[in-house]
């Protein structure tokens, strides 16, 4: 089956594809395909029951049109795939097609492929976020000395280093990818329970029957069948949404820098990108704009997911099936985010004389509070504040330097001379540990804060 | 462009083709043709400008693939739009193609395509609540006197009637429409305002324009160009959330009803039906469960909706972005919900001999507010209540039913007779209002509660 | 029972109030007087019933403490009410004790006294209303001809008018006020239906008691009782959601026209206010950010009370109880939000000649939009938009203005002169409609767009 | 201080005073205390500082109410807090009160407090924890053999085992425990940076106090100050909502065994418990109630702390706000659903003899799968499929034992017989691996599934 196309600004080819219904299908048929092996091997499918399902793994029997239609009727597609998978297998091999899904219900089926397309779309956001910490770190690392303001409450303070700032963000990815390795290991695991999670239709075979199902299928085996037990799944949606919570973080301060009248860091630009349809001046943080729509989306549907998780007795009715399109798409938003953010950290147009310039623009102001540290030590944390406010008040409405102003102030002048003001107003005289805090992060960090 | 699959057990057809791409380009070529023509009615266009969009109003000229392609690089699928349209008009009229789009900017034809799109989706919406409301009544009526046990807690209580039952989901829906009229006539209007709002790009005609544009698609005009105020669309998506979660009870109804032990109502049954993979016995209330599903997945759609309202300035980053694909979801939900309580509506099957049965089985318990309600006249609300309380803890612990416990209890006894007390532990004799409160609903309602 | 001090930065002391326990229990004891009332005069309590009940109307007689001790018990605050409730009347009149709740259960005192709570808690809002548009009307009549970029983007484009801009929150802020209105006529009502809805324990005169109890309570009477179907207080807290979002939208805008580099407008200043515990310079947004925080909690709250609609038979399981803390919470929210938009509107400080000096600062870029047009005229806008972006990119590569450019470009001085180059390039030349709309908004508007 | 009494069902009292206001102060006073001796240690304050500060670790000289006047100025309860703590160490010792809070802000001192009060928050979640887990591994242990309907979309299916039900309860929560004990050591670590994160104001000593304070305090030290990248406490708030999602489930399953109908799990009685204002006779589900409300509550909270990531540069707008109180809430929630938890565990009534009744009740139909799976070893698990659900649809229509019709059925008998069919319908014979999985959860876990 092709690939269905992309028609979402907020996917990515590769996502759409793992989580589309074909390769749904696909694997589904590989756990049956995996469980008529399983079977064979404890002696209950006949021999070359797995052979006979192989030649369908492609799932180009599957007429996926009425898989949805009967779906309604049945409440998922589980049922009618299985009906048409088993006529499929049946026209080559009467025997093999007796066993199919034998001992399995639909949960176990559609569990189970949902846990593979989770391992391999975690893989994809792996490779991902390799290549945004790369060249991040490497942006960290050429501006390690470059200075910007401090901001915050969207107000300048004083200046911190882009490399800082850059090492902040790839500190936090690292600590999502801890965080996804652990739910991948934790979580995504094999679903075999049969009806009501004994496995009673095999017997006495039960566990044995799932050992090899686990194997053949390449995942690890739970300690029990956890189907009403929607933890792992939520623990990867609830993960994945902190993830896509720093990506808008990123997102957020990129699209900020961008801004007309600040203009610190512009998005990469190419032909076409970020134009306007009417105004032809403009240059948008077109990816900035899908990373913070991502991150707005998705805690929406982890809500969802944790939501849902209070389902009854051994199937929920309805809190699984609010599952089956939102838990894909945290997947989606996570992956679309991701790749806007590579191509953010790749291309991104930085630009250091605008930074400096920002923080000499407000006349010595956002150094207030290197004065003030420096005056505490002789006067007190609190009474410097205070002397700093009059003379950054003063300052302000005279409209002078708050150079000029330190120099008249004579509570000033008793505990600092010239120079040493000359030398306190100077952003690249602030910057404290910023470099030592960056150089953790450069030196390879294991995630850890 | 032959309508996309339904893919999706959580939409309806109709709803999934309203809000398609392919119809998405279908209005927005529509608002592009009626701004040609509303400008060559203020002779800002040639003459003949409107009917050279004409032919293109099929869509079949767009290439949607490049569409969604190119609207990650230009951050909308407007822009290339635009473009796509534009070309396919010059091959045809050079002078027509000169002013398409003129005046306005992406926001215009991406807004009021979908204010159109809200107001069919309302009338599909409509024309379902219609089709669930006709068998409900008929339904009420018909169970005006059939008795079932009141359930709170999850725990059977004195009786209500079915009727009565039915008519509180009858007079929530009919709620939820006035809701909705009122949101789509205050909400769907013409967005046009170009690049920020102000119709710059048409000079002094600006207004003229507007309300020529707004004629020529039959929406009303707004006072003013409101792109950045999304309160409108905010009202149609939580209105429809209500309405969700109306449906969303009524399908909590149906399926703890139809439980295996309770079975007073079941789903309707069909060939195919709420069957299991592995349990032959099985019928499952599987419209309930998807109706539950839609139920749980709205309210963080609407969170998303609501969140994302403070969009910045002339145009939003990002959280404009967050509606494209959540604010039709809401509708897509919607519509499946009201698809299937029309099934529910339409074929359930009540027992009537069950439900009087458990009213029954807890011998006289259910009964015990009316014993308590009679004693109360007597000797006090609360004394009353500590007698039957303690009547009650007797019957459990012996095993014995109400009614003889009452009958050897002097302080009762020396207040109801023997016949009094047979009197009130029948059910059918304590219904208080429950008809005249059906009848109101009955008697047609205006919605007012 | 003195007023709970307001302990939060995001409630009011008279949201605090009205939502307080205390006034809860105030209020539920005007319910048992109300329907004492009710029975009195339907002769089902003695005469006096309610007379007896009046001395207790200001709820000093509770033991709150026990109360919450007691309901983790019994599930609700209304049951151990009661009991407090009955035994101070009894002790003064055993009669008048004995009717005390008599018909009524615990939905019943405790959704009435939630429906008062919430039509004083709208009064509140409504005035808040009130005070927020009086100033804000004003400065957009006063800032009629005031300029400033219009931004898309977060990037500066064409003009538009501080007025427009701020007419454009009036006009939200009304269609709000038409929503909280209707809302309030259709959902806030009486709750009276007893145990299960019947009113049975009041035999036939069930609807003349709820009559009578409506009356002596100024409420209105519903059609039936709906205390399963939540769609009223749904509402009401799904319009609340879509107030706080405009109040977002205009804390947002004033929060990033107070950047630093951008200044153009400032929250109001007062001693002590916005100050930094470090930084002696700085003067914070902190109005903005207490609406910003109360615009994103609010979304979530909303959520729940859509996601617990789905309530179980005649009383809901959990989800009721899901309500009583979150409902309550967007009205202080609601309030926080509402109290400091109005510091904003009444105090903030506009700087129109940083304004100006932003709309200049881009050499004529933000105004290409306006050559656009004038060129589209002539050669069409596809055309237009090609040679503009051309002018534009040489602008920025070369460093020269937008002017220069275009007046070395043939294509372009073949259909417009250097005046009219010099006047397309005036901002005050390129408002379009902004005095038209502005005017409809200040003309008096019903709140219909 | 004296505790704040807890007046909330949705609360613990030991939860409550963790995150009462003062005992937040206290924190404060104790991060501040700590600061004031890794200054002293590094020669930065006079000697004695820390013990100058020492006397007001119990916060009793704070006025709170006059705290959170001036917090809606000043933006937190922070800086007036400082001001506050420095007045009172100076009315003692000049020098000390100079250095409190040097190179610290607001956020050091809130954002460390909030993570003290996490850890120790966690804490009391882990030994509510111990106190669930103990009483639910007796009784699976105890209910090995004990066997009801497993039960699929709200209908009775084949047999599960009460020992295997509360087993899956367990596992989900042992690694509930191990995800909380993960971000709990990735999370809850020192936040210092100063103004903007580079500690500035302490020169080229940040490190080393930092160091010294994270000692201090008994905390880890991050790799860099992370103030501004929420994802540690998206994280605890995130893994909250996940154990809170499984307590959810325990309380659906024991609420829906609870029904009337069914009653084969009963919550602990007790007098007073449960009870309902208007019917004498009812045992209500309250404590699950109460389970069910915090696990429809929690999700939208943790959506919250999920969306707010996005803060801006080095100090967010609104979105840190938006946490205060939104965080502390998770964990009120988390431990009153705990609490209620335990009452169930410790006390919950089991019925054996009505399990096996519903089981019987049905007429064998629910152990056709089992008859289906023994025939499907002849002839398929399709054909045996089908052949069952006719068997199953004349047992229904006739009204017989599902037996009685099987012995009737030649194709049946053809391949089983009579004995066989009596052994197939005994429901303890179809168990399948129900034993083995219990055993692995008896066993003790690793927490991994």
């Amino acid at each position: 089956m092709a690939p269905e196309p992309a028609m979402s600004m907020f996917s990515t080819t590769a996502m759409d594809e793992l989580f589309s219904v074909a390769n749904q299908i696909r694997l589904m048929v590989r756990f049956e395909w995996a469980l008529s092996g399983a079977l064979e091997s404890e002696g209950l499918a006949v021999s070359g029951a797995a052979a006979a399902v192989e030649p369908f793994l492609d799932a180009e029997f599957a007429d996926i049109p009425a898989l949805f239609a009967q779906a309604k009727e049945s409440g998922n597609v589980a049922i009618p795939f299985v009906r048409q998978l088993t006529a499929a297998v049946r026209s080559r091999n009467e025997e093999a097609a007796r066993t199919i899904h034998l001992g399995a219900t639909s949960q176990d089926v559609l569990d189970t492929a949902l846990v593979i397309q989770s391992r391999e779309g975690l893989d994809l956001i792996f490779s991902g976020l390799d290549e945004v910490e790369r060249p991040l770190l490497w942006q960290a690392r050429v501006h390690a000395e470059t200075i910007l303001p401090g901001r915050t409450w969207l107000q300048d303070g004083p200046p911190t280093t882009l490399g800082l700032k850059i090492a902040g963000w790839v500190a936090a990815l690292r600590r999502h990818r801890q965080r996804l390795e652990a739910a991948r290991a934790r979580a995504l695991v094999l679903q075999f329970g049969g009806a009501v999670g004994t496995l009673a239709a095999l017997g006495d075979k039960g566990t044995a029957v799932s050992a090899a199902l686990a194997q053949r299928l390449s995942l690890p085996e739970p300690e029990l069948p956890w189907h009403t037990h929607r933890d792992g799944l939520g623990e990867v949606a609830a993960t994945l949404g902190l993830l896509v919570g720093t990506l808008g973080k990123i997102a957020r301060d990129v699209s900020l820098l961008m801004q007309t009248e600040i203009a610190e860091v512009l998005e990469p630009a190419a032909e076409g990108r970020g134009g306007s349809s009417t105004m032809p001046h403009k240059r948008n943080p077109v990816a900035s704009a899908a990373i913070l729509a991502c991150a707005m989306r998705v805690p929406g549907l982890v809500a969802t997911m944790l939501a849902v998780m209070p389902q009854e007795h051994e199937r929920g009715l309805g809190n699984w099936q609010a599952e089956w399109e939102s838990y894909p798409e945290i997947f989606r938003l996570t992956a679309a985010a991701l790749e806007r953010t590579i191509e953010i950290a790749q291309g991104m147009e930085l630009n250091p004389r605008r930074m400096l310039a920002h923080l000499e623009a407000t006349g010595g102001l956002a150094m207030s509070e290197a004065v003030s540290a420096a005056l505490a030590e002789h006067i007190g944390r609190d009474r410097a504040h205070e002397l700093m406010q009059l003379a950054v008040r003063r300052a302000l409405t005279e409209g002078r330097s708050l150079r000029d102003i330190l120099l008249e102030m004579p509570d000033v002048r008793a505990h600092v001379g010239e120079a040493e003001i000359g030398r306190l107003l100077t952003p690249q005289n602030y910057l404290g540990s910023a470099r030592q805090f960056l150089e953790r992060v450069l030196g390879g960090s294991d995630g850890r804060r």
